[in-house]
């Protein structure tokens, strides 16, 4: 770790080059030169095995995420359930050994769900046929009897466009693209379907559709409809908005084709109220000899309102309160300070990652270096960065340590929606990257629960996240 | 593929030194030196492509897998559930597309568990503590009063023969040895402790002891009792012997602490009946150019009592028809004769396993190349072999197809129960090596249902050993 093998050929070099002049030198400091780094290995790989131990044997991040999913459960930004949350996992910072815990404050928008949801598939023959809904987050809810009309099937934005006011005026939208099950990540099929998710009832509401259906943004075909945020453009009307279960897309998508006069209704009750104060969760663990240096580790501490949020993002924040606890725990205080920080509404506004990051605007802090693990509590697979050519280069030196724990999967493609902000003043960011397989049967989903989770991949997901940072006090990058 | 770079580097060096003697040969011949391999890595790649296509696409694995959970569900070697799990996989295999579906006898112990199972904690100021129990599988069972007794416990078979007949003689042993949570692949973990359940109760047994009871063997703490095969050694007393779940183990061994004098008794009344005729289940796509060599791909169809038996080993199951569907559904005959084996009595006796080794032995059968699925349907993360190390080298050199799905595992010391015989005449053997998390915490106890396979993680494993199996067919080995 110490010396590059470059450095380490030009040193010897230096010692071969210079035998002739001075005798004193070359024997031992051949000697030293090899033993100093394959020694500073061995030290890196003896933390790294030390910091394993330590939270596989007595690691808190499973019994503190059975806390978080069912002392709290739900817990959706500006809720109560997001104040008990912030309680709560504020104490267990302090419990895991932070030298600090502190509440950062941010304003967050107040989406409410309301009691009323149903929907109907209504077939020309007079049939009615339920389907299983929830109303997308942050969109409006329908009048109090709900809407009612036409459908019109896409499977992208683009089709909009083409169809016109002619095609889509006074109708329902239906976006029913399924997540391409080629992309061996999934995550990629999701971007791919989430645009309709996001930018769909808008663009949609440009042409003069009363509402908007999206189909669920799930690997699988199942019977549970999947939430997640719909962003209004305030130049067009904002239309109530729902998924549909995959299995209830694939039905109204195929009667759409033997009845395309069929007509859907639903009723939501939905609204948004005034913004609330609420805020991010923060502890500590003072740096040594850089406390002015930052290293932020994180997961977000809201999740939708349907589930436990196990997944996402209990298993961020738990992970990272592990962190800490770990290496408090052997007794490894950092060079940089370490922040533990639990982002209040990511999935419905950002403004947790915000206010961190104006915070750190305000006050000039340094930021050496930011994780985020937002991506499920799976086996860990990899790492994504964003940095240079040069630092990744220098990352990559580090893979082999991981390759021991089965981490084969680093690429310099990611940052985090909490940190990329931390970008601007210098920060390099990575975020874990766990096996995506599983993550998009429980997302946004009631199926998003505790038992879900594995202890096992839980808690080595903390450790490879434990053990970069330790890497990065250590040496930088 | 089709040349190895040593092959290559010859090959030029061939033209190079010709060159001045036949001009006609150099140009032509180096550009198909380099165009033919690479084509052929090509083809390979895009053949592996529509295996991948195929399985996630139009995959049966997961389908056939909740009708073996839900219409049959545990299915104990000689139970009527074992007989209904026959004939449902031999209908899958007709439906996959198989040429011939047939049933290869075998004779399978019958062991059953009955419907008292009961035990407690006995503590000397008269309280009394219920624990979380199974009888382990081909154990036999107490008198129906039940056995009491004091308790030793250890957490090794040699703390036995320390303790000897003065330690053990009239009491109940416990073996008590927690999973090492430092193994980063649980499997060896499993390995260690599994000592202790199947050899555990005769070597108590031989120094006078009246009963056993064995820690579950799961990976963490929680309220299951896990079952699985005990042995009994014919020259010792055969005992009554249990499985208590983790966390009454760890109970049971906090309580002798403060109270070395406790008592434990225990009621099971499973026995084992006389041998029953049972089955393998054997699917075949006749090869087009060597029908009479063999490739064998396959998992056990029998199950514990317990649970549904999804990931022991129903998802072995319904991989290995998937990749004959497959293979067939993409018009792909193979060269040598494919045959998926649901091979019978994997759990408690192995019978399937040495029926099918026989029948080849019998029939004078080439077999060429077998693969087993019996390590859960996770995540494929990588395969273990057994070859010589000239054939593994070859092997390797189709690692990079697979790092193309994540799958980076490869080391030559794997087989499988049900296959390694046929290493005897000549077979080359492997196994999938699915990601192992998770694995113990659903083995051979309730929770391992349908609801904990993951529909892509399933069919991801179907592919690679497709994926595999194709390359085998095509080049050998």
């Amino acid at each position: 770790m110490l010396f590059s093998e470059d450095t380490k050929q030009d040193l010897i070099k230096f010692v071969q080059n210079n035998v002739g002049m001075k005798r004193i030198i070359p024997t031992v400091l051949i000697i030293i030169l090899f033993y100093l780094p394959s020694q500073a290995q061995q030290n890196d790989s003896m933390m790294l095995n030390r910091i394993f131990a330590e939270i596989m044997v007595n690691g808190k991040a499973y019994d503190n995420l059975r806390s978080l999913c069912k002392q709290v459960g739900p817990r959706l930004s500006g809720s109560d359930n997001a104040e008990k949350a912030i309680q709560l996992t504020a104490s267990m910072l302090k419990i895991a050994g932070a030298d600090t815990v502190y509440l950062q404050p941010c304003k967050v928008p107040h989406w409410v769900r309301g009691s009323q949801e149903s929907a109907n598939m209504l077939l020309s023959d007079g049939t009615r046929q339920s389907m299983r809904l929830c109303a997308l987050g942050n969109s409006s809810g329908t009048p109090s009897a709900g809407i009612s009309g036409k459908v019109i099937e896409v499977s992208s934005l683009e089709e909009l466009s083409v169809l016109g006011e002619k095609g889509i005026k006074g109708k329902i939208v239906f976006f029913n693209k399924p997540m391409n099950p080629l992309y061996l990540r999934t995550f990629k099929a999701y971007g791919e379907c989430g645009v309709m998710r996001w930018g769909g009832p808008s663009e949609a509401a440009r042409f003069g559709a009363i509402g908007a259906v999206v189909r669920s943004l799930a690997s699988n075909d199942d019977d549970y409809p999947h939430t997640g945020v719909t962003e209004y453009n305030d130049s067009f009307p904002k239309i109530p908005a729902i998924a549909i279960s995959t299995n209830d897309a694939n039905r109204l998508s195929a009667s759409l084709k033997t009845d395309p006069s069929l007509q859907i209704n639903f009723i939501t009750s939905c609204k948004m109220l005034a913004d609330v104060l609420s805020y991010n969760v923060i502890g500590e663990l003072r740096g040594s000899s850089q406390p002015k240096e930052f290293i932020t580790v994180g997961g977000h501490l809201d999740s939708w309102d349907l589930a436990e949020g196990a997944h996402d993002d209990g298993t961020g924040c738990v992970q990272s309160i592990e962190i800490l606890r770990s290496l408090k725990a052997i007794g490894y205080r950092p060079k940089h300070t370490l922040r533990v920080v639990m982002f209040m509404n990511e999935e419905n506004g950002g403004r947790g990652g915000e206010a961190y990051y104006n915070f750190a605007v305000v006050n000039k802090e340094k930021h050496l270096f930011a994780i985020e693990s937002d991506a499920g509590g799976f086996s860990p697979r990899g790492f994504a960065t964003e940095m240079s050519a040069s630092q990744y280069q220098q990352f990559l030196k580090w893979k082999p340590l991981f390759e021991n724990y089965d981490m084969t999967q680093f690429s310099n493609d990611g940052d985090g929606s909490d940190i990329y902000h931390l970008k601007k003043i210098g920060a390099l960011v990575a975020e874990l990257r766990p096996d995506s397989q599983r993550y998009f049967d429980v997302h946004h989903a009631v199926t998003d629960t505790f038992e879900s989770v594995s202890k096992r991949e839980l808690h080595l997901g903390a450790f490879v996240m434990g053990a970069l940072i330790w890497l990065v006090d250590q040496y930088g990058l």
